[in-house]
């Protein structure tokens, strides 16, 4: 019997919708945790939350995570703590939420901007209204009190009108801005109106990852709950102490062990000699 | 002013549409083939020919292709040789078509078919008899006399009901296949099948390159228009010729060669040193 539930797609994580077929993908599928946020994505759109195009990123974030190894590795959990220090010293942080970002995460999102006490605003590639409405619905569902990206009145310059806007009390104004999943143009615009911007993107070579003040090479599924933990726990910490985390950072560094990481996992996955034995 | 034709996908193909607005790309832009095929493929998905998996699964080709360094890299024009030698020699030849195959490279399909004599067969993942009509469809608009698919009688043992299903006088009597942009699963139940199974695969690791027979590791829309001026050039050799090429043949030779292209690009890309100068 195929049940077809009409919850919206954050609450039931679990199980995968193809048709009227209702599909439940064991926890012990090798590939679950990718199919499951495959699904999410595709759920987003669905419900008018993630561009098209943001599946098609979504692929690349896929291929990139494979080639990762699908974990959380050491210069990205570096890249974390020096994101969370900054956002933690900032006078007027900002996450940025995207239809993609909102579609994976909704939940760590807003609790990442609580214990950060940073402001959230939806900011588009393909903006429309609805999208943002849409998008700030979801947020203020999981527990956001507040979410800006609906009275843009400012624009940031050297953006097309529409990918431009921006509230004035939100990425305007701030010094330190998330800008997770984001496309290189956005972030070179924000990195040359003179804010910290840190980004998460699964591309080390992607234009915004090189771009960013910070880049967390790392699926945003797995960074967001780890900065949550890392931030309760270094909201204790002094300025000193969170100046000094950020102070002794180099992000080309960082990319440069990403890069180096990768192709030693090409290396390993092509040793494995995992194709056929036979010739042809 | 924008104006928005209502012309099928495939016809107008250096126009890019966001909501109600025409872009035009100049073809100097460094990434406009990319950003061409991403928008065929949306439209693709818009016209019911593409299943929304498949613009995450176009998403992954890209990040490979760009991997890859976006152009047909030896071993694939090795592969590329092979797979077009075996059509040739094949008592009955069948190319598969999927979704995204439809979208990307219809006429391209319809042609090589045609100079190698192989029938064409629909053959979906997500298996709805609209999309399976939809496909073919568009293959008889762009020039197919014959489109198998719609009748199929027969199963590929090892698949579920829907995704198995074949006609007989396809994919089922067939000795050569060519399944391009195809899953790990089907490639192996035709493989296990006895045929000779050939396949499009940006991903060098993914399970299909590593089943199939023969691994053309590049863009579909590069390999196709190639291997049709292969096609018209070979198709005058003698079979001891043909014979030759394919024997001297070795598949996992091919893929090891592209992941040591592709540790070699993510060298060059590190050290060209492109990230910002500046230190945080």
């Amino acid at each position: 019997m195929h049940i077809r539930l009409t919850l919206p797609f954050y609450i039931y994580p679990f199980h995968f919708f193809r048709g009227s077929k209702m599909v439940k993908i064991p926890k012990s599928h090798p590939r679950y945790w990718s199919l499951l946020y495959r699904e999410k994505i595709i759920r987003g759109m669905e419900e008018g939350i993630t561009a098209k195009a943001g599946l098609i990123a979504h692929g690349r974030g896929e291929a990139f995570d494979y080639l990762i190894g699908e974990r959380t590795i050491p210069p990205a959990e570096e890249a974390m703590k020096v994101a969370v220090a900054k956002l933690l010293l900032a006078n007027h942080p900002v996450i940025s939420v995207n239809g993609n970002v909102a579609a994976l995460v909704p939940r760590e999102t807003v609790e990442l901007a609580k214990v950060t006490r940073a402001k959230l605003e939806v900011n588009l590639f393909y903006r429309t209204e609805e999208r943002v409405k849409k998008i700030a619905e979801v947020l203020k569902k999981t527990g956001a009190k507040e979410v800006l990206g609906l009275n843009p009145t400012k624009r940031i310059p050297g953006l097309e009108s529409e990918r431009g806007k921006v509230e004035e009390d939100g990425i305007w104004k701030a010094d330190v801005v998330l800008v997770p999943l984001e496309d290189g143009d956005r972030t070179e615009a924000l990195v040359r109106m003179g804010k910290f911007v840190i980004t998460v993107d699964l591309n080390p070579l992607s234009r915004s990852a090189r771009m960013a003040n910070v880049t967390i090479v790392d699926n945003i599924i797995r960074a967001y709950p780890r900065m949550i933990e890392l931030a309760k726990e270094m909201r204790d910490y002094s300025r000193e102490e969170l100046e000094e985390i950020v102070n002794n950072y180099d992000n080309n560094k960082i990319l440069s062990e990403v890069l180096l990481h990768i192709r030693r996992r090409l290396e390993e996955l092509a040793k494995e000699g995992i194709w056929r034995k036979e010739k042809i």
